[in-house]
């Protein structure tokens, strides 16, 4: 499946806190087509580190499709026969600097001043992300969402909307989930990530912070399994000098240099407010959507007892909210890369 | 119960790795007497960031009790009526700065410069720490120990007593604990502490450090018991400011600022590469040991599996490993703060 990569720009948009952005740069793709109705449209939204690219491939040469290729697509459980799936990047995108990634945020350029915002970018919410989308669904002819889905950060654009907008989406789709509210202990985890690109803002900082993303997103067995106890280079005694490493540090910290290459720090830390800021929990009244929460069973990051929590109070409103655990032992990236084993539950619930 | 801290000098102590450093103090503390035969000792090893101070108090004034004291004292599950119980500093210990810490290591005199050794204090191992202490107990006129008991590195450091004098040993208790060899994981994560000193040699990189182990070594409940959803001020909105910010990360923050006070950033890079390198997988037929392994069920650092893999391979060797689980939602710490529940299972381990 090879797609195209859009955009589109508004001339300006409002932020909940009251910023107004002037020149707002949203890119995006979609798979399938759209009805007559404008109401088959299933909206992807991304994690914290992701971009809009959910499935297929942009090229012949791509070495890896999106991130949810084994459930977007003719036939599979996000059926593109049936449904006009739309993805896009959130303001802020952390791969700001990409070349397959459009996105306004402390990467762009400042209309005003003709150089980079850097960190005067203001402080943005889930609460932008969703409108922005939603300005985005109605360019495209979209009448009304069947389904937003989305793993981890995606999750919670996914929940906003069904708070934001609940007569405009029927379903929410919640992979690797939030609760209701983003916990206390992710919130400190998530200044945890933002501390090495404070201290250093240069790119060793950033690469240290995307390390720690890399890490704490998995699981102990998939990283044993991955790497083992090997050294980096056998020659080297870890005894004899602390610059003689272990393959599993070094190979987590090239990975990760590998994604950083693209990201952009002052993004990041604007994405982690982003994520501490989520909270439906003062809107619940105004809920009405159908949910399906899927967290993974060996999930560090965001364990099942997130999205437990938050079953139990949608179904305490009466609400339908489903829960299916994925099985794997990769983590929070379960989320991402172990998905198909859902395919069935989805396609059940789409229905 | 009020006690001394005491320290012993040797002149010199030669490395794992060739190393010979001149001067060495080690701090340790006792409870209870030694028998006439020496051979009724406790030894108590510490964890990453801890200290001799595994009971009692020094001071009347001192608020709070030795990390281990529901489990260490008269009629307790480890009784000084009965067992001479000895706990020292490590090498490199972390709280090189306090004035209860006599450790030696990086922030230490050089006495062939006259200045601290700083980044020039070489690598130091497991195999270091336990040698050590096996001349401390010897001074002492300790011929046997009956028990090594440690939290965390602790545990690192009593399996390292069974595979290096496995004829001086006949008990190890692993409270949450390695498996027999450092995980992946870990080594990784390890890494991950030391990244923010790297970055930043000043008291900022170190605050970082001791905050995100401060983090790790919890679980998601009692973080989000301890300090919830609520804003560090409540009239600084966090959509406004990325300076303004959540309670859960500011509190653990300045927990890990009392903490960071007395530690020292060198000794935390050794102390990281000394838990990395650990390893008896190599000296499984050495052993021979009575074990238990006691992880705490909500470790998300060092989770029930590690030693479930540990009792597995030890039972394999046709040893004893005995296995409890800790209950609590504290995660890691648990192993230090929620001891109380397994008072009768090490008695009866002990006896």
């Amino acid at each position: 499946m090879l797609l195209q990569k859009q955009s589109m720009s508004f001339p300006s948009f409002r932020l909940e806190n009251g910023t107004v952005l002037t020149g707002v740069n949203i890119g995006y793709e979609t798979y399938g087509q759209l009805n007559a109705a404008g109401d088959n449209c299933v909206l992807i939204t991304h994690y914290f580190s992701g971009t809009s690219h959910a499935a297929g491939r942009y090229r012949e040469s791509d070495l890896q499709a999106g991130y949810w290729d084994a459930i977007i697509g003719p036939g599979k459980a996000i059926d593109t026969n049936r449904y006009f799936v739309l993805s896009s990047d959130t303001l802020c995108n952390l791969q700001a600097r990409s070349p397959d990634v459009v996105t306004t945020g402390p990467a762009s350029i400042d209309p005003s001043t003709g150089s980079p915002y850097g960190e005067r970018f203001p402080v943005v919410t889930m609460g932008d992300f969703v409108p922005l989308q939603k300005q985005l669904c109605e360019s495209l002819g979209v009448r009304h969402l069947h389904t937003v889905a989305g793993p981890s950060m995606g999750s919670m654009q996914a929940m906003e909307w069904t708070a934001r907008f609940p007569d405009f989406v029927d379903r929410a789709l919640c992979v690797v989930p939030s609760d209701l509210a983003a916990d206390p202990y992710l919130i400190a985890m998530l200044s945890l990530w933002c501390a090495p690109i404070l201290l250093s803002p240069d790119p060793a900082g950033l690469l240290q912070s995307i390390k720690l993303i890399t890490l704490v997103a998995r699981h102990h067995d998939i990283v044993r399994r991955t790497f083992g106890r090997k050294l980096a280079d056998a020659v080297k005694d870890p005894g004899l000098s602390l610059e003689n490493r272990y393959w599993a540090d070094i190979g987590l910290e090239e990975e990760a240099r590998s994604r950083a290459h693209y990201c952009d720090g002052n993004s990041l830390l604007r994405l982690a407010r982003a994520v501490q800021m989520f909270s439906i929990t003062e809107r619940k009244d105004r809920l009405r959507a159908r949910y399906l929460f899927m967290p993974a069973k060996s999930d560090l990051l965001m364990p099942p007892s997130y999205a437990q929590g938050a079953v139990t109070q949608l179904r305490e409103l009466g609400l339908t909210a489903d829960y299916f655990e994925l099985a794997g032992d990769g983590g929070h990236l379960d989320g991402l890369h172990n998905m198909e084993q859902a395919s069935e539950v989805i396609r059940k619930f789409l229905a």
